[in-house]
């Protein structure tokens, strides 16, 4: 176990039991009587990730009492985490979609739009199973929630590929979409676990407020580490919003400040025909116009921000271990950790 | 207006103030405070169709009495039927993002992959707009059928794909993937037409079989119509599931009764590289090296069967307009004027 994976489960160490309880749906979730669906189905369930949105259902769960006594009765909230993970799971079965045919065009294009068509289906598939496994639950909180915070994700995915190139992008407009993409969903767990069933609304806002500030917190960071191009660190590709055309909130800093030549440049580094080819392809090349450390250390300051409004939230909840977990997850989000 | 589109009218003449409702409920639904969504979801709307699973919820709310006055106090139906409308948007959006690929690939490959991306995103944001619109019923029972029945479709679609040359697929197979792609939702359409909100779950029971029936033989006559290769006829291309592996139910006799070199010969016709650029395509080379007419003789009066059976649960609902304008749209089916 990695470092990052211990700390983790140290974390969701007070809520193990819940999360089993929540796995066990998802396993029965992603089962199908056609077998070309089950096969498909087993194969997603092998990527099932660090289920944070799930754990953040339980966590806000336990932490309304500050005991775990109540959750006895609760038998309906691992179902809620199993549907906060599914539309999780659905969105990054259509992310594929896109990232797995540019990667697949490469190796083997004639099984391209096969891959394509069965990875959107799949996707349709996951978010109705979703959705048909919150209209089981007692309360249409969930049902409603859900379907409202899709649409959210959704717009905002679309205002993204919307505004790609573009550089005068607002801070607010950079925020509302981070917040659809990955805030929304982040929020909407924590609205759960504080509500479902019959909880205070007021205590849900507080705590959508929390997902909402820490998932913005974290896309910000997760931008900057695209910028910093170490894909060892990174643990993935770098340089990929550079390439696709996503202005993200450094470099939007950067480019309000730079003079017209500099801008100019920067834009070159985006869109030069044949850049991508170069070593160290067009993010090398835009490190290379400007001097992108004021932006990041913007970025990084607004993301300080975020958590800390975030953790104050947090006060109004009765301390116990759950708190404790809420408040270390709060921290994670900067140092990345996760 | 065309002669069908004329019959079409005629047919629906009883709920055109019901379908008008339902427009303005569709009209509001694909509305959007981002631009970028509103300008989609605009192009969209002007596609609109002719919105037979939307005719088919009132045409059987209407049946249901006989009369039109008990509709006046149900003032959920439009939306229900504007729900079941969204859904079948949705798909259709989904399916493009397949089609749309291929063509645009000759065409403007820069975009291929920013549409894609925004076709996929567009259908997700529909279905969510749909299960939203659900949870704001009265009644859970539209939240709990479509999503159940959208679960279906997504698995007949992907059952089909894997089902790709497959020319030993049984009747039984080939029937349970047309009814999941075309049955479900009319089945679903005239489930909650006669049920919403509180009505007989045995008379749902007999509509939902009544619209699969009449789903899965207009799925069988569609096919048909691809095999006849007249497209001026057809209205669109013909010759696509040849050219897509998809092994129709005329074919799958044809090939089931066939010695086994002619078999060789129609598996040739569907596989054989070069072939889909000759003259007439694959399909030509397929009605060279069979006779298909005895398949397409069984196809046609199986269709026939399942309209006939349709019809005789028609008996059960009272007689009025509505009844009369099931019954002729059962035929519609067969004669293909829709």
């Amino acid at each position: 176990m990695s470092p990052k994976d211990a700390s983790l489960q140290a974390l969701v160490a007070p809520i193990a039991d819940d999360l089993a309880a929540m796995r066990e749906v998802l396993q029965t979730s992603l089962a199908s009587d056609v077998p070309a669906v089950s096969d498909m189905l087993d194969h997603i369930g092998r990527f099932r990730g660090k289920q944070l949105r799930g754990a953040l259902v339980m966590l806000n769960a336990n932490a309304r009492s500050g005991a775990k006594a109540r959750l006895a009765d609760q038998t309906e909230l691992p179902v809620v985490a199993a549907i906060v993970e599914l539309i999780h799971l659905a969105t990054l079965v259509h992310d594929d979609v896109l990232d797995g045919a540019d990667k697949r065009r490469r190796v083997a294009s004639v099984n391209r739009r096969w891959d394509n068509q069965v990875a959107v289906l799949l996707g349709d598939l996951i978010y109705s199973r979703a959705f048909h496994l919150s209209t089981t639950l007692r309360s249409p909180l969930v049902s409603q929630l859900l379907s409202q915070i899709t649409q959210e994700i959704c717009a905002g995915e679309i205002e993204q590929a919307a505004g790609r190139y573009d550089f005068n992008m607002s801070q607010e407009s950079y925020e509302r979409i981070a917040t659809a993409k990955t805030g929304a969903l982040y929020g909407a767990a924590c609205e759960l676990g504080s509500r479902y069933p019959d909880g205070s609304e007021f205590d849900g806002a507080a705590m959508r407020a929390f997902g909402r500030e820490i998932g913005l917190a974290f896309q910000i960071i997760d931008d900057l580490i695209d910028l910093e191009g170490d894909e060892a660190v990174a643990g993935k590709s770098t340089g990929t919003d550079v390439e696709d055309g996503k202005v993200t909130l450094a470099v939007l800093h950067v480019y309000r400040e730079a003079e017209a030549s500099v801008q100019a440049k920067i834009r070159d580094a985006y869109t030069l025909p044949g850049l991508a080819e170069s070593p160290g392809g067009r993010l090398a090349q835009l490190l290379d116009v400007c001097d992108i450390e004021p932006g990041k250390a913007k970025a990084r300051a607004r993301a300080a921000e975020l958590v800390d409004s975030a953790r104050k939230r947090l006060t109004r909840l009765p301390e116990g271990p759950a708190r404790k977990a809420l408040y270390t997850l709060s921290e994670f989000v900067l140092e990345r950790r996760w």
